[in-house]
């Protein structure tokens, strides 16, 4: 098969990431004799430096005109003084919004070999399998007016939690598919006796999943869901929730498996291409000294294999790699332990490629 | 001293617990001749049962003319159906908007003897001393609109986050006071790269460590926090956020040591009564059984003592009886573990008071 697809490494330790997982890839073309078109673009930091913005219309073009994205990270001190809006991450927001990236979808599992490097105890983490479910362009990211004003002739700010049935279902929907394929359950994250659109969310989390009676659907309050994640996390298949409880909860889980550095992430779009990257930062500080993790990178390129090119063989066959490799004790430096071996960010590569 | 204190037992476990605290403040009025009046009202589920609503006019008058305020828990299978107005929680709401109680401080604190509780590694949580404060009567639980509405022609719901300079300056000043205290550390939460009520807050916090020189003030945003503090807990001391973020990292939090059952907290008011109840919930399963675990109650009654009172060493003597009976491996059901001997709530109670 051809594939188009858009690279955006962004900054930190960005370009060498994605340069580890189109390495990766290429080895998936050789063995399937695919075709991969890769068109190099900027986001974040370095967009702004180069083109004066941290997300261009030609990036976006480019993004648009293939069939799926990679990025790597943004972000970095270098750009902490600018305004909001030319910040990096605001590269992050824009693009989703374009894109129509309305779900965000992360799977976090039990990884016996990194089990030590999880600050809760193994018996807690073992056989963990949850993904979690984030709507990614509504809610209070997007709503207005979020801007300074005055209440009461008091000098303040506001911000709106916004959202339509219509966006709801759309990732709600998406929740109940992806929980066809796994455990079937669902579990439908709100503070619905505070909030009017977490009680809309709850509405329309109970009518849809009529249409799924093979799935079961709970209801979790977000703050009761933040302690439930730590003490009992196998209790979760698929968690879906609204765009600011998702940014939380997300990172809280992402903890859990002590492997943070390994965790890949799809931004999907209904029609059009949808955006893979690892959850982890663009990490500054470890920038270009070649001992970043590429793993969540590699990860989130089998994502796209099997999500976006419907090539679920080859994304196995990146993810059994990846298995060996720590099974043989193979380690980047986030995630040493003892009894373990240290490598470079470029000789993990190659050791994935080797079991490939 | 003579002091009036109303007592809201509440719903589920709550008048067990209460009953509890009681018997613990009346031996510290014998032994310190303080003589404290305790005036009995309805909150919550049992309220709307025999009040028809979950907080009267009657039980906040009462509140309003006392000196502090002990409350159980609320909440509870019986009352789900009722609409929201009625539901026990909206107790809670309107008791904190009535009563100005703009900031709630939760203490977590390590106990040693609880370490195998928590699902955290012991290396982990280790030395965890942190003070949660939250601001408890702004932000999207009472902005308007919070209500069904329809966006471009579709159906939807809005909320709205708001904040005066005024009510995020309050609570911020309590945390640095606090903090002064303590190791002198605060830690403000917020979500400064997408709400602007967070840009807002970021900038006070700014400028109110200007008059806190000896406190150091480091501003994370709420997604990191919601990673750091299962993976570094340590490093947190006073950590300071708006009511959302605080009602989700506050329930976190609360895992960490191990001792959800041990928590208090305490939601203060500037000039009129503050109010102290544990943090768990009503755990309407278990009520009437008398295996629920008072400590938190108890511990909550100490906080009364010390803040509202400044009956410091009377809080103490709690403290320390709390700390001996642990010491000894006396446990209620939630915080039983290996070696340890299974008391009732009354009995646990009786040995609390016999240690001081
Ligand atoms: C950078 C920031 C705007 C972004 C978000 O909050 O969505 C990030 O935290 C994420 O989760 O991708
Ligand atoms: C019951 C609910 C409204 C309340 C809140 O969200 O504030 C509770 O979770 C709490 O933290 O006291």
């Amino acid at each position: 098969m051809e594939k188009k697809i858009a690279v955006l490494p962004g900054d930190g330790i960005g370009p060498e990431i994605i340069k580890g997982a189109i390495d990766v890839l290429q080895v998936i073309e050789a063995k399937f004799d695919h075709s991969f078109e890769y068109n190099y673009a900027n986001i974040g930091g370095s967009a702004f430096d180069e083109e004066g913005t941290p997300l261009s219309d030609k990036t976006i073009a480019l993004c648009k005109s293939s069939d799926a994205i990679m990025l790597g990270a943004v972000g970095g001190p270098k750009w902490d003084a600018l305004p909001v809006s030319s910040r990096p991450e605001q590269g992050l927001l824009r693009i989703r919004k374009e894109l129509n990236l309305f779900a965000n979808l992360r799977p976090t599992k039990y990884f016996p070999s990194l089990a030590p490097a999880s600050p809760l105890r193994q018996e807690v983490i073992e056989n963990v399998d949850l993904m979690m479910v984030r709507e990614l362009t509504g809610g209070i990211y997007f709503g207005t007016p979020s801007e300074r004003t005055t209440i009461g002739g008091k000098a303040g700010a506001v911000d709106t939690l916004l959202y339509t049935k219509e966006e709801i279902n759309l990732v709600l929907k998406k929740a109940f598919e992806i929980a066809k394929t796994r455990s079937k359950k669902v579990t439908s994250v709100d503070k619905a006796n505070v909030l009017e659109s977490s009680r809309l969310w709850r509405e329309c989390a109970t009518e849809m999943a009529v249409q799924y009676p093979d799935v079961k659907l709970e209801h979790m309050l977000v703050d009761n869901a933040a302690m439930q994640l730590i003490s009992n996390p196998r209790q979760f298949d698929v968690v879906v929730t609204e765009n600011m409880f998702g940014d939380i909860l997300s990172d809280e889980a992402s903890v859990l498996t002590g492997s943070l550095g390994m965790l890949a992430s799809a931004s999907i779009s209904e029609a059009g291409p949808s955006l893979y990257e690892p959850i982890h930062g663009s990490a500054p500080d470890i920038a270009g000294q070649n001992i970043a993790n590429p793993l969540a990178t590699i990860l989130s390129a089998a994502m796209m294999l099997r999500i976006s090119f419907e090539m679920e063989q080859e994304a196995q066959l990146i993810e059994n790699a990846v298995d060996a490799v720590l099974n043989k004790g193979y380690r980047t430096k986030d995630i040493l332990s003892a009894d373990t071996t240290l490598l470079t960010t470029s000789q993990m590569v190659e050791q994935v490629k080797a079991e490939m």
